[in-house]
């Protein structure tokens, strides 16, 4: 039987706290054993734990940080603190060089990265605080598209229920397929979920402030429709192309086509979420011209298809 | 602001308890607001909190049951016991008559129906204990297909994790699908997900003691790929299609017709998890004829696409 530690201290996020016990608990040998004990080891017995938007209730912690000893997985669900106990990050420094493998859940890549864990690894983290994280320790090559990484014995899940895929995960590792699927069935999930973290943030979300080329930006973004060239794009903003680029890269970290071609999908989305009009349609005045380079986009940059996606976020009542 | 109790007692599952907080804790007003404030209410201070396979830390409940007053809708998680507190289950039942509304998640369906909050409604719960809890309350329909019921003021959730589509729906009914489709974005989840519970439930979850047709359904499930009559079936019983008829709606509540296209179903997802034969090779061998068929009682029976469960169900190398 392995022995999954979790990790808690003030201000960790019940949701995530309970996951690996539910997850990891119910998975079962052909048997019928348990093949994993999952312990919370916390540094002091009475814990505060938080839900969404503040304190829930205290926890007495069934373990002290010697609970680790003898773990072969470490797990730290999200905290809402920057406050990090350094016996936290001594422990999982510790338990990483012992040959642990330690995973986070949500904002816990931040815990993760604090220890240092994360240095020069890609990693996934909640979508809403990629970006703050990302600043913060900008040696760790976050990808906020993605539902979990696995980098051995460093694996990070994206936001709140892409814990739930992490941990189906690492259970497909340590048992194969058939073990992890059966564990989905009992907590009424699917097993592997199509697409990425990329399909849940939304197409609005963008940083959008202080920008230079915002003027220019607002103009493509009412054009959409149409093909817009970088000439088109420059003589806007009145300046080179060469510098119009410079600029779009200072700026967004991408250049103006791969700006515009994140519109059009960004508009796609809103079209899907909040209209019943056709793919072709749709496809047109995003300006993609054919449902087919629509498609093609969308998998590329959301790793699923528009049809899914509308079932998964349309509105119920579109106009 | 709404309010919204989660009754807790000892044994509560600690995912769904800490589910409601993380879920309707993290819904906003356009402005920014929070809409909902959720009270973990419990009849003692100190509670054992269970993860899957048995008890897991102790919670000190930051609410008594006269957290419930002033609580519009009241939630009950699953909890592992059969000794549900009468005291919870006169506060449900308080409750229900003052017009708040009450749901349940996974088998909290087994409390709601210990007060009698069940009888004559329609009502869901998990796959693996839908039969034990109908058999002990027989006036609740069960439906262990749907991820969750709306019966107006009385709400069950199927099991685990559709208590989180449950949540949602609830703040979908109280503010919208805007609104619930971001609290779906920033939990990482499909603000309605395709299909029931129905799909998660195994193909050879089958009671299968104890019955008299066992050989005649063994000797049918040899010959799926085959068109079977009643009359051929009645042969290989040694009874008459009469006889044959009672007999299997005595052991499976269906008539030998609706068993075998089950049987049928079931082979086509067994086959549709493990090989990567095509839809119509499927149809043929499961005695479907054409995929066309496969795909109307597919839809039937488990409300989603043989495309869309190969894909959420297969593992990772099929034969």
């Amino acid at each position: 039987m392995r022995t999954i530690a979790v990790l808690a201290f003030d201000t960790v996020v019940g949701f995530e706290l309970a996951m690996p016990g539910q997850i990891f608990g119910s998975a079962r040998s052909a048997d019928g054993e348990a093949l994993y004990r999952v312990r919370i080891c916390a540094p002091s017995p009475d814990i505060q734990v938080n839900a969404a938007g503040g304190p829930s209730h205290r926890m007495l912690a069934p373990f002290g940080l010697d609970g680790l000893d003898g773990a072969g997985t470490v797990i730290v669900p999200a905290h809402e603190t920057d406050d990090i106990p350094p016996v936290i990050l001594d422990a999982l420094r510790r338990k990483h060089s012992d040959g642990a493998r330690v995973a986070s859940i949500c904002t816990g890549a931040e815990v993760l990265a604090a220890a240092g864990l994360l240095d020069d690894r890609p990693a996934a983290t909640h979508w809403r605080h990629a970006d703050r994280i990302a600043r913060r320790f900008p040696r760790v090559r976050f990808d906020a598209s993605v539902l979990y990484v696995d980098d051995g014995r460093v694996l990070t899940g994206a936001g709140v229920s892409a814990g739930i895929d992490l941990c189906l995960h690492l259970i497909r590792r340590d048992h194969g397929a058939a073990v992890a699927a059966e564990v989905a069935r009992r907590i009424v999930m699917a097993p592997e979920r199509g697409g990425g973290q990329a399909q849940f943030i939304p197409w609005d979300n963008d940083p959008g402030d202080d920008r230079q080329l915002a003027d220019t930006m607002t103009w493509a973004r009412a054009r959409l429709h149409a093909p817009l060239t970088l000439d088109e794009l420059a003589a806007h903003a009145r300046v080179s192309v060469r510098t119009l680029i410079r600029r779009f890269r200072e700026q967004t970290s991408q250049t103006p086509l791969q700006w515009l071609i994140g519109q059009r999908v960004q508009r796609a989305r809103e079209l899907l979420e909040t209209t019943n009009l056709d793919m072709e349609d749709i496809a047109r005045r995003c300006g993609f011209g054919v449902a087919t380079a629509l498609r093609h986009q969308f998998r590329r940059r959301l790793a699923t298809t528009p049809t899914a996606y509308r079932q998964a976020f349309r509105s119920e009542h579109p106009a």
